[in-house]
């Protein structure tokens, strides 16, 4: 693991959702800038110290010197956004697998820049899009693939946020953590925090493209120099309407991440803080709300549940799912995957979130006007 | 009643409304364009067929004609939209209060109009935003007033509908209905009849005027001349930003206009399907529900309900609010309101819902630019 | 109406439901014992001070006397329990069809009693169980009545109420209220109160009748002579299992009826707080939420509502389809209804409920132990 | 681990449970009454084949034998309930702390043997009354402890499933699967694997211990030897009142384990199956939700979160916690736990669980008669 030291939020969420299943366990790490403090984080879990690096060069140094049976078979990279590029990089080119947070870059530069090096190392890249790792967010995507919407004519994605809101009235300016620092959290904090998982789960759930967006992004945090709140207008290929929004000022909302897709033939729902239950809304007036661990789900939202109907599993099991899909690529041997199809967010995932994040910022920057989604190619 | 005969959807409820509390009885009707199906409503309506006219016209200059404690105290207009100007203007110089349904007209240069006629009257012209007649909403602004939210920063509103949605995939188109034509219903279909109503509520309960739009407004339904989806972005004063969506072709949706406003202190939450319930989220991370009819409500939502907790009331008790307060204002004595405060809605609102209407039908033609609001005054 | 002046809390509820659809109108009433208030109470409602009379031997005397094109059709009993036995049979016998609030009489042996009276008087006799009058209560009866729940094994109701408690800590007794006053309130308070509905509810749902009971019957507030909780096992007919509570200090709930029905292939439920969905649980797990006033809903569910889906109705339009229906068999002429089924709890009802109840309070009383349901005949 | 091998529905999840927080590895076991598909069970989680037992005697033989540092540190039993009192007693009287399932043994004879056989050992003995693990239940409790709810007067504990009901038509009985078999469940179905869950939420919220109780307890499954409903009319010490059910053919609902406790001031409400919330109803007529992973929680609830606000934890991590709290014991030292309080059940509640659970058998077996609680105490 790179980073995810003491006081990290995600690092130990990352260590949890990857030993979950018994397939992983995590032997070495450099786990902050600060090597005393990665070297006291490895000691807390228990590591090997020898295996525990100042930093992560020496890390990918030391590691790629080892013999193949005793050397680490992939790295978790859960640093602040802008060291994800040069980790990842670095990995990669040693020959290592990469499970990578997201957002995967600081800027779209660096995720084209990416998306090569991936390609030229024929190693599993993958993007911790935790949310779709949930099942039912696979019975969405199941259920519009199936055609159960019909066309679909418009999607509602919202990720409110709160926790903001607390340095409104207190006084207290956002200065101090990392995330709203643009020399480690990059171009953007609202939107490359949260408004990127939005446009995720829209392509995951849907299969829908950007195609423009028009986009009120801007901050309330005193202080803070990145965005806090986001609203956009989004038109999709084939005339799809929509609208997205991302928050860390809604007062109150703890981490309200929801989708609505409305087709011809049913309306669709599902919330992040009830992840266990999708509802299907119908033209002729009834819902139908399925829940996780049943058999009439579809195949991969039954593999996504670790336990029957009405036993709640939560987001460290939705980001197990992720490692589970990263793992079985990596045992398929990375650069033969032929004609298998992964369940993970990958690279092509991180370069379109991340031209959908700079394409928000631009249109917010120029009188907030309609703009046509940046290009992912080169 | 002008409007509102066999086979109308909401003449029945303002009936209902109007006589729930048994302060007012319907005598006489022009209830149709049609003279024989206005005759045939009041013969269904147990009214004196002597007071069942062939047209508003009749129905005006005959009770006009009446001794003063024969005639009517107040005539409620429920005609397509288009009429709805010329009936209130004729009713209002015959000295007739009026109590009006939305959209007040069928464009703003009408609504400006009628302002002058109104003032000119010295008659009670009440406009019927139902939804600000629900004891929780009541309460919602009184907590705004109180300070309860803090700051306002951002304000989402929203109101889908999914009705429309039957015909998208039918091949019916929608030109049987008169919504739907804009020779009755005016400028606008989903704005005029919904959307309207989500600015109506956001000013209600936050005072907040709009102050820019950019709006996506657009229709779906094959051969639908008339917008039937709407999604918004607005600044509204003090740089409270917000988003507005009207939507009928929301699919399985029913009438499910909501409103979430988020302070420094507290987020608030209210829907109307739930219309009982009123919900706070504070800051510190819990969230507090009231619901109807306790004691601890502000006074102006306790008077709203007419019975204890947990014993449900609904749209049309929402709307015999809206004619008891117009009732009030009538029994004081149109012209002589001085240092009275009537919760109802006015002409005022009008002007502003319909100037909202046009401004976001503007942007929208404009390529969909943000524009300023446009004035309310001739 | 009898009963149901100043103060009165479900007086103006029937007086608003009676009328709510234009079909009737109050015109005379005997409001209170006291006949001042009765005087005073039949100004208020605009009456002619003519027919508003200082006791309802007077009214049924003097209404009696009227000729038959100004004498009144029905009356409308809402006084405390104790004085609905003798007035009903005062209304009867003189020739008017009755609409009596519930519990029907103070006792089994008065109930018994004007059942013979009801059958003699050849006029109608309608019993306010108003929860049966909502849309998706006749929609639960009908999924029941198709089959679509399988075979029933179990049935649980509840009906927490909490408006009690508040006596619990105030050191205020209950002795000041006429419900928990048995001169005024009969044999129960709580039963008799809340708990005969729950009964009603089941029966209207399943058919089911009660066979035996055990029933934890008690009460909690100072002073209370009468029951305020009651918790019942139940036999019904066929081994259906089931549980029964009725509570008056379950501090915080308001009017919580619910009932959950288990079959062979589908679980129900219903909430009364939430009275226009219901909610079927499949075997296969998998849920379908029904909501008032779709097409797809059974005639009579489609019926009670008044409102386009996701318009709110509440309890008022409940109360209002059971006088709907009352006034139908009326205009059918009371006596000649063959072969017409009327959707309106009779006085067979009425026998039912107080059987229940007083089965419930013996088996309280007598160590609580297991008890057949008394009988409903003579 | 004994028990738990591939099939195994909790065996899994236990072995996620305990590694969650990296805190344990598992590194032996005996997964199977079969040696074959013990040692096929080992093999699937990657164990060194040596460690990995025929049976559990051979286990503890083998373990005992090791040196102390390489010697396991503690048993987690998971076989079917009958055969948890010899693997448990083997266990500790090898010196081998015990984290056990529930049931914790087959009948209370060895419930109380077991607990002199834990106080002789001088080890730690956990038993996994999951839900206790949960943040919202601790900070359930902590309200009670605070006297949020003031004087407690009622309690409603119900733990439906639904799962049994699939065999209500299918016509396939119930004999193929451990649980219903007396031979390896013991006393109980129904009871022992989910009514015993609901006796000690409540214990767990309230500290109340049952006095009495009148229990339907009966099986509608074809075939069922042992119980598959039970309906419990309960009497707490201090004049409680309360009912308890568990039921496992109530079709359609998953795994509903909910409590509610009303007191003088206030009602309590959790569900399992949204479990990250917990609602306080006031007398006053509001409602308060409390969420997981604020700070407004008390230190037990917030210590049992590893997430903030909004991100969903489930069962898993419940469960995890009880390991927590028990390898904080181990850490201890067994035996010299003086003035520390170890949040997790133990014997003690698996001693009176089981009597409970005998309790209402018993009841159920004399005519559904009231009874004492049977005695604790050898």
């Amino acid at each position: 693991m790179i980073g995810g030291g003491i006081g990290s939020f995600f690092g130990p969420v990352h260590r949890m959702a990857a030993a979950l299943d018994g397939q992983a366990e995590y032997v070495c790490g450099a786990f902050s800038a600060d090597p005393d403090k990665s070297h006291r984080s490895g000691q807390e879990l228990y590591l090997n110290p020898a295996r525990v690096y100042a930093d992560y060069q020496e890390m990918v140094a030391k590691e790629s010197a080892l013999p193949l049976d005793r050397r680490i078979d992939f790295v978790s990279i859960v640093t602040p956004n802008v060291y994800h590029f040069e980790a990842a990089k670095l990995c990669l080119e040693a020959g290592f697998n990469v499970i990578c947070d997201k957002p995967m870059t600081g800027n779209l530069a660096e995720a084209k820049a990416l998306k090569s090096i991936v390609a030229k190392s024929h190693k599993v890249f993958a993007l911790t899009h935790t949310y779709t790792g949930y099942p039912m967010v696979k019975q969405a995507r199941f259920l519009v693939q199936q055609g159960a919407l019909g066309k679909i004519n418009k999607v509602v994605v919202e990720y409110p946020q709160g926790w903001l809101a607390g340095f409104l009235e207190s006084g207290v300016t956002a200065a101090t953590m990392w995330r709203t620092d643009p020399q480690k959290a990059g171009v953007s904090l609202c939107m490359g925090d949260i408004g990127i998982h939005a446009e995720n789960l829209v392509r995951y759930v849907t299969g829908l493209k950007v195609e423009k967006v028009c986009a009120d992004v801007s901050h309330f945090i005193p202080g803070n120099q990145l965005d806090d709140d986001a609203d956009i207008l989004v038109r999709y290929q084939g005339g799809v309407k929509g609208m997205l929004s991302a928050s860390q000022i809604s007062t109150g909302e703890e981490n309200g991440l929801n989708i609505r897709v409305y087709g011809t033939k049913n309306g669709l729902y599902w919330n992040q803080e009830t992840p266990n239950y999708l509802t299907l809304k119908a033209k002729e007036g009834y819902t139908t709300t399925y829940s996780k661990g049943n058999k009439i789900l579809c195949p991969a939202a039954q593999n996504a549940a670790r336990l029957p109907p009405g036993h709640p599993e939560g987001i460290i099991e939705a980001l197990a799912n992720i490692y589970l899909e990263a793992f079985r690529a990596i045992r398929d041997g990375s650069g033969k995957r032929k004609n298998t199809i992964y369940d993970f967010p990958n690279v092509d995932d991180g370069v379109i979130g991340m031209a959908f994040v700079e394409t928000a910022l631009a249109s917010a920057s120029s009188d907030r006007k309609w703009m046509e989604m940046l290009s992912t190619e080169k």
